[in-house]
């Protein structure tokens, strides 16, 4: 990743502003801007950038690890253990330390929207003003670099290659986490295999049935599946960091003729705004199109939401392919492009993939069959 | 749960306060107050409470998991389909809404470590004062109630059949994330069969080796296990959002002298806080205790982080069991007990168990063999 040109743009930007230095809480944004990441941030982590220099503020549970990883100027430790104590034992104690060489009312810049009403409390008791640079962050990240394209890509297949294992264990009797963890075994041993010393981060629903496919959100459960069952099995993968979502409608039997109406024109509508993307075109045309063809359907009230979203270090991030975004799209944003539509008492319908935007199209990075006949199950 | 109980005894602390309302972002303080609890915060859920009713703002892909699982008096949905974009697509507009009635200068409740420094500008600027709520809510979640023990508790169960599986698969040139693998899928097997409609959150690591072990806090990955490695596999399993943790430092082939020094003394360390943890003793009396043993094995200054910190809806909650919390431990509350050394050059050594407080003492709810014999890999 080329982390200089990153913060080059981020201190162009302090500059114009006329910005001191800025103080980052949220965690993707320091992965980002540091290739470091933590497991927990229970203990608070900061990120902070200055015209000359950066800094990390860790835990001393984190010194060794940011060490290793981070890109960073220079890290600075709190501790929790009495014989270090004297060196500081809360991280406001070494940001004071940071901020203090600049006059009351500079301005400092922090990310309002992850930073807490605490940190911003205490920020601005210091005597400074502050300034949110987060939206400026969100939008440096919307366009990803060639590394993180083949992170992502990569992931893309991985993705690919759990939902075909989590669908083959679909059949009657099992459970929806049992269907996710087919798939995470299959997932954990080609990684093994094929990328040493790489971290690996996974997400996956199932919810089976008509009552738990309407909703678009929800954690797998004990549910067993039943003859008859629609099931939307989704999938996000991280391959260091970076991540692909594929998802799928299946059936466990045979579907109504209501429920393959529904089936049908989710599928469609994700077709219309696959064939549809490209640089050039607005986040809301792209969920327009397919929102057309459900509104055809007569499903126009149960398509709740956007069509896709911006994917790579967050699960969801900017750009978001929403109703209201007059964003122009361009090449190198990555894309799910999932309408869904959710309809009481019949069932829930999406198919998900996963797309990097091109010079004059896209390039889909996931790929499984979408078609009703290939996703039954009996 | 009994969430009547607790919303009463927050609306008393508002009322000694003189708090109009209250807006709760922390989701593990938002679970404990209404029992919802979503699967991503992308988009902002807001929990709201006044003298009289309970109120959640999700957004539209959450409204019906809402209504099935949420205890609470009214649900609030913001869009983002054009077709009910003027019922409000924005959380704030619903928030605005709660707040209006109450008179300029009125104090507001707000959890400010959670709180985005972006929300609390904007109920700051409608007129209002804030107060932090947040450290109360975490010390009323100090102590568990009994279905809070009882979920607990069948997560400790859980916790030790997964760990039990992912040790057995340790040998040489398995990876990291292939012996976590191994323990999350009996626990899918096993939550499936045992628990209909629950829901399973694990986390799992296992840094291995000397330069990662030395890493309290480090993501598993694709490393292969080696002769004479030491590896720290570490687990924590949630039942219906309720955790517990179990933690087992293992050998592959054999130990250093000074490895098996790092070993002993850590392992003593754990089981002297555990002797010695009960009901009136400080938190920090009992890291002092394993701080101890490890000082007088000439490990002091590598326990670089406390004994110990409560768990339940948290990975991470309070109490915390550190060197400078003089808190008064009470029964029913959970701790996980983990001192651990961290030693460059010879590797981490660490055991992490899950015990609940009683009447005179405390009850392990995990359990599995501590010595070194019984964690030597061949």
């Amino acid at each position: 990743m080329n982390i200089d040109h990153r913060l080059n743009e981020l201190r162009t930007f302090m500059n114009e502003q006329g910005l001191a230095a800025c103080v980052i809480s949220n965690p993707d944004h320091q992965y980002y801007l540091s290739s470091f990441k933590a497991i927990l941030y229970s203990r608070p982590i900061l990120f902070v950038l200055d015209e000359k220099s950066t800094s990390l503020i860790v835990p001393a549970l984190e010194e060794v690890h940011a060490k290793e990883e981070a890109k960073i100027d220079r890290i600075l430790t709190y501790y929790e253990h009495p014989e270090k104590a004297k060196e500081g034992i809360h991280p406001y104690q070494h940001l004071e330390k940071l901020l203090v060489p600049y006059s009351t009312g500079s301005k400092i810049g922090i990310d309002m929207s992850a930073t807490s009403a605490c940190l911003a409390e205490w920020i601005r008791k210091l005597g400074f003003t502050l300034v949110d640079v987060g939206q400026k962050i969100v939008e440096m990240r919307y366009i990803k670099d060639e590394e993180e394209l083949k992170l992502i890509e990569e992931a893309g297949r991985l993705a690919n290659l759990a939902v075909d294992q989590s669908l083959k264990a679909c059949r009657e009797g099992i459970t929806e986490i049992e269907m996710d963890a087919a798939g995470n075994e299959a997932l954990f041993k080609e990684t093994a295999k094929k990328h040493p010393n790489s971290t690996l981060d996974l997400f996956a629903m199932s919810p089976s049935g008509i009552e738990r496919t309407i909703m678009p959100h929800v954690f797998s459960n004990t549910r067993k599946l039943r003859k008859g069952d629609v099931i939307i099995h989704s999938r996000q993968v991280a391959l260091n960091g970076y991540r692909a979502e594929l998802e799928r409608t299946v059936v466990l039997g045979e579907l109504t003729k209501e429920q393959r109406r529904g089936f049908e024109a989710a599928k469609l509508a994700q077709q219309a705004s696959i064939d549809f993307i490209k640089p050039g075109v607005t986040a809301a045309e792209v969920d327009e199109v397919s929102r057309n063809v459900l509104r055809e359907a007569g499903f126009g009230q149960y398509a709740i939401h956007r069509a896709g979203h911006g994917i790579g270090i967050s699960a969801h991030e900017e750009p978001s392919l929403r109703f209201d975004n007059d964003l122009m799209l361009k090449k190198g944003m990555v894309f799910t492009i999932e309408p869904g539509i959710f309809i009481p008492g019949i069932g829930g319908f999406r198919h998900s993939d996963t797309l990097i935007l091109t010079e004059n199209g896209h390039r889909l990075i996931t790929e499984y069959p979408r078609e009703l006949e290939d996703l039954t199950y009996r």
